[in-house]
C-alpha cells in the first residue's frame, strides 16, 4: 500500500475503538428526535431503530479521535449528521413514493406524505438546533452549504430521471447523494480536533472517496444482490430510471440492440418486456460491475493516500481499513 | 387609547417609513432564492413574485428602528423571515393538497410534490444560511425555536383536523401558525438594535398579540369575505374540517342540529348537504363573527399597550397603527 502504517483487521476491531462513544450517539439520537408532538417522537423512533449501518457519525468520531479531540461534541455533531442523514431519507420516501426502506415499509406508507414532510422538515431543524448549540460557525457553515448540497442534488437526480447521463453528471449526483456527508463527518472531526485548513481538507477528501466508493458499491449491490440481502426489490435504480456506474459502463459499449434492452427497464418502470437477467447478461458481456468495482477501488486507494501523513495511530489504521471494508462489503 | 403618542394614519404613511428598506428586502429575497439548479430558481421566483403582504418584513423593520439600529442586519433578516415564510407555504400546499394560492395555482399544481418538498427544504436551509451569516448566535436560537414551533402546529393542525377544538387548542394553532412569526419579526428587530431582555419580551408580545389578531381576522375573513376578495374558495377552512375563531364561538352557543349542520360541512368536506349561506344564519344567530372581532380587537388593544413604553418615534406611532390597520381590514 505504500503506507508506513499496517490497517486494522476487522469491523469488531474498529468498532471497538469507539464503540462507547456509538452508544452515547445512540442516546443523543435518541433525546435530540423527542418531540411534543407523538407523531414526530413515533417518526423518529421508527427511523432510528430502522438498523442504519451509523458509518457517518462513525468517520466522524475517527476523524475527531485521529486529531486527538477528547470533548463531547464529537457525539453531539455525530447525533446531528444521522439526523440530516434520516431527515434526507424520510423526505427522499416522499419523492420516489418508497414503500420499502431498510426491509421494512418507509415512513410515508406508515404515517402518509403530509406527517413525513413535516417530520423531514423537524428532524433538519433539530439537527441545527443540536449544530448551533455547539457555538462554532465553522461547524453550522459546513453543514449549511453539507444540506444544500443534498437537496440540490436530489432536485437533479429528478429532472435527469429516465435519461442516460454521462459518468461525470453520475458522479455529481453519488457526491450530492452521499460522498458530500461523508466528506463533511471527517472535516466536521477535523475542525472540533482543530485541524488547520490543509489538514481539513485531506479529511475532506478521504470522506470524499469512501463516500464515492461506497456509493458505487451500494449501487452495484442494487444490480447484483438478492431481495434477502437488499432489503427491497433488485434493480431498483434501473426501474426507477436511474443509471448507475455499471449501467453507464456497459452504456458506453454496448451495441443499439442492448442499449434499447436497458432503456425498455427504465421506460417500462420494471421488468417488463425485459427480465433482470437479461440485464445482468449485458453487464457480464462488458465487464461492467468489475469495472465499477475497479472505480470503487480507485476511491478507496485515493481514500486511504489522502490521510497518509496523519500520525500513526489506532484511529488512523481504522481509517485506513475503512475504504477497504466500503469496497468488499457484499450488502 | 390612554397612549401619549398618537397612531399614523395611512398605510401609505407607514410604509413610506420603511419603503426603501422593504425595497431593499425584495432585493436580498431575489438574490438569496437564486440556486444553481433551475428548478429552486423558478419555483422561488414564482411564490416571490405571488403578491405577499410583506407584513412580517415590515414589522422587523419597525422593531429595529424604534430601537434606532441603523445597520444592514434588519434587510438580511427581513429577507430571512420572509424566505422562512415561504417556506412554510410550499411544504403547506403539499399537506393541504391545495389547488389555489393568492389567487394562482399553488406550486405544487405547478411544478409536483417532490420538487415542492426539495425547494421547501432549500429555502429553509437558505434562510439559515443567510441568518448564519449574521454571525449572531441569539439571532439563530430564535429562528430555530421559530421554525420548529410552526412545524409542530401543522403536526398538531392535521392531528385536530375534522374535530371541535377547544379555543384554547385553536389559539395554540394560530399561535404556532402565525402569531409566533410576528413576535419572532418584532424580537429580532429588538435583538438587532440591542434592546434589553425586557424590552425583547414587550415587543415580541406585541408581536404575539398583531399575530393573533391578524390570524383572527383572516379566518373571519374566510367565512364572509367573496371568492374574488379571498383569491379561493370561500369556507376553505371549515371544508378542511378546521374550525376557527367565530365557528368555535358559534359551537359554545348553539343547538345539537346547529352543531350537526356545522359537523356536516367538515365531515363532507365541503357546502354538499349544508349550503355556506346556512353556516352564516349560524353565524349571525349568536353573534359569532362580532364576538371573533371583537377578541382580534383585544389583541389589539394588547398589542398596543406592550410598546407603550418605549419612547416616541414615528416608527413608534406606525407601530401602534398596525394592530388598528390589521382588525379593520377586509381583505
Amino acid at each position: 500500500m505504500g503506507l508506513n502504517s499496517p490497517a486494522t483487521k476487522s469491523v469488531k476491531e474498529v468498532f471497538e475503538l469507539i464503540s462507547e462513544d456509538l452508544l452515547a450517539i445512540e442516546r443523543e439520537f435518541g433525546r435530540d428526535t423527542v418531540s411534543n408532538v407523538a407523531a414526530i417522537t413515533e417518526i423518529g423512533e421508527y427511523l432510528r431503530n430502522g438498523g442504519g449501518k451509523r458509518l457517518r457519525p462513525a468517520l466522524l468520531l475517527l476523524s475527531a479521535k485521529l486529531m486527538a479531540y477528547r470533548g463531547l461534541g464529537a457525539v453531539r455533531l455525530g447525533a446531528v449528521v444521522e439526523i440530516i442523514h434520516t431527515a434526507t431519507l424520510v423526505h427522499d420516501d416522499i419523492i420516489d413514493d418508497a414503500e420499502i426502506r431498510r426491509g421494512r415499509p418507509s415512513a410515508n406508507t406508515q404515517w402518509g406524505n403530509s406527517k413525513c414532510v413535516l417530520a423531514g422538515d423537524w428532524l433538519y431543524m433539530q439537527a441545527f438546533k443540536v449544530a448551533v448549540a455547539e457555538r462554532n460557525f465553522a461547524v453550522l457553515d459546513t453543514l449549511i452549504e453539507l444540506t444544500q448540497k443534498m437537496v440540490e442534488g436530489e432536485l437533479l437526480q429528478i429532472e435527469k430521471l429516465g435519461k442516460l447521463i454521462s459518468l461525470q453528471e453520475h458522479f455529481d449526483l453519488i457526491d450530492r447523494k452521499t460522498a458530500c456527508l461523508f466528506s463533511v463527518c471527517m472535516r466536521l472531526g477535523g475542525i472540533l480536533g482543530g485541524a488547520t485548513a490543509e489538514q481539513i481538507e485531506k479529511l475532506g477528501e478521504y470522506g470524499h472517496c469512501v463516500g464515492m466508493a461506497f456509493q458505487i458499491v451500494d449501487d452495484v449491490l442494487d444490480l447484483t444482490a438478492s431481495e434477502e440481502v437488499l432489503g427491497k426489490p433488485v434493480g431498483s435504480d434501473l426501474r426507477e430510471g436511474k443509471v448507475t456506474m455499471a449501467v453507464i459502463d456497459a452504456l458506453e459499449h454496448c451495441t443499439p440492440a442492448e442499449r434499447d434492452t436497458i432503456v425498455a427497464v427504465m421506460r417500462e418502470n420494471g421488468f417488463v418486456s425485459v427480465q433482470h437477467a437479461d440485464i445482468l447478461k449485458i453487464l457480464k458481456r462488458y465487464d461492467s460491475v468489475e469495472n465499477a468495482l475497479l472505480r470503487a477501488n480507485e476511491f478507496a486507494v485515493k481514500a486511504k493516500a489522502a490521510i497518509e501523513e496523519f500520525p500513526d495511530s489506532e484511529y488512523k489504521r481504522a481509517l485506513i481499513w475503512v475504504p477497504e471494508f466500503v469496497v468488499e462489503r457484499d450488502k
